[in-house]
């Protein structure tokens, strides 16, 4: 079979886009991006300050409410139709939810042959790059850095702590369908 | 029936994007934006420099080609089953094929309960601001001003050369089903 | 005598950046900016969480403390260096203090020509803008729109609430030594 | 004495900017940042397109002409000043010129206490992280990692090939007097 969707799934600043922009440079075919942090800005600005959309916490927690959720459900069978329609997706995602999160996309994605990533970095190491990108509230790497792993399968593991992103997106590429 | 989709459709620095941010701070309910920009920068950087790709030419033109085309109608398919799974969506487009964008965009959205909503803007006015702007390749404006509304058909038009963006939003907001 | 250097001095959305870039494409040599936009995006990111450095009020006011300030009147010497030593300079300044902004610039620029411009957006129409660009903190355009200009004197006033910004670049080019 | 102005030099990709927000992060007093790349958005469009401005070759190579050296030239005096009139300064820059751009530094900041530290990065991992960055023209960072270091004289040098920003602006933050 051949791979339609790859799903990247890791804590904030663990060098998911990086990875994302390497496997668009390495990989034959055209791939497209589907960023859950392209999601969050195509919303009302009003939702980023919401109760029922999504807020930050001064010591980098994500709440996400009712709001949020209808249209991330939406947007997930927009990736889904996209992949069906022929183009191939990688989707950049934070599993939040660790396990219920990956449940939601295999619904979404049923019947696309899907290779699911997870993308490590060592929490210290990752709460090191948010300083050093300095556009990220501070603590939401150390946050996620584990969570977000919880019970959730994997095709393919990377780990950015000591490796550069184009040799992961390499490592990816080599085991597409 | 319910407005469940809006197109916008006008030439680069029309002011599309700007009454975008507006309909989603005056509408009741949370809005999605999907741009054609947004889409642009979800595809691979080599396509933004090749020929089966996107390019700009020095004067303004833009120019599309096959990979493009594949991946812009599988992202039709995804913006319409966004609006499926109930997620109210704003495109916000540039029809560079004027008619024929329009019916690939009525093919995709079929069933849906559409808004078509033309932006125009004076084209020496689009062109000033496209120099404001500073970020966006000098002669679109102009050379995009009145080609891309060529045939189409809309519910409604704004025209944005002496209406600010939010009283544009607020016209399209009172025609909303 | 030639003109060194250009202060523009409005509220926030006002479009005084609009301005500036049609300025240095109207005019026939290269002119740098000094935004102080730039200089806040220079400071640490601490100082934009901070006491003594600037803060963002949820009604759009803006308080600046001690380490702004000092970094603040370090840059006023570090453009006016710039100017003395040859570069063309537009100056992208909001006067939070109105007047005693002036007379700190009129100290820092002692002995340049100085072209002063005030630009002014009727308060709605900023609102609205602010609305448009959907990334400034909403109320400061209101909160500006007047008093920063309390008490400063100009050579030349432009109004972009009817006016294009490169109709306003014009209209200071034509007053320039 | 006390550093009054820290000095980064380094290949495009070396990874300096992060070195920089790094560095604001864990020094106890605010500095402020002056990188080139900030000059180069602080001067007009016309000038990234232009023989006398700066050009960037397919190949990664930089041009630069006339009215850029000239602007470059008053930006350093003002860097200088800004420096001397209290602030503490972070200079991010590339020097294509090796010790002839140190030599141009080292006059402008003359009675200055500068510490100047290189930025190195093995040239295969800075065109690496060039693709995962997605947003500079490739072939820089190969181009540029040997040639700015040519003939530098370094209080210090850092190697952001395995060792991560945070870490190396530890290094740099130990040095200072």
């Amino acid at each position: 079979m051949t791979t339609q969707v790859i799903v990247l799934n890791g804590g904030s600043s663990a060098g998911k886009s990086g990875i994302v922009r390497c496997l668009q440079a390495v990989l034959p075919h055209p791939w497209l991006a589907a960023a859950i942090d392209s999601l969050v800005e195509a919303m009302p600005a009003s939702l980023r300050e919401s109760d029922t959309g999504i807020a930050f916490t001064a010591d980098g927690g994500v709440n996400v409410g009712s709001a949020f959720r209808e249209l991330e459900a939406a947007w997930r069978e927009g990736v889904a139709a996209t992949a069906r329609a022929g183009a191939r997706v990688i989707v950049d995602d934070v599993f939040l939810g660790g396990s219920t999160s990956q449940e939601r996309w295999q619904k979404a994605l049923a019947g696309l042959d899907v290779l699911w990533v997870g993308v490590r970095c060592e929490s210290a190491v990752a709460a090191n790059r948010e300083i050093a990108r300095g556009d990220r509230a501070r603590g939401m790497a150390a946050s996620q850095a584990e969570t977000v792993h919880r019970g959730v399968a994997y095709d393919l593991e990377v780990d950015t702590t000591h490796t550069e992103s184009l040799d992961c997106a390499r490592s990816i590429a080599a085991r597409l369908g």
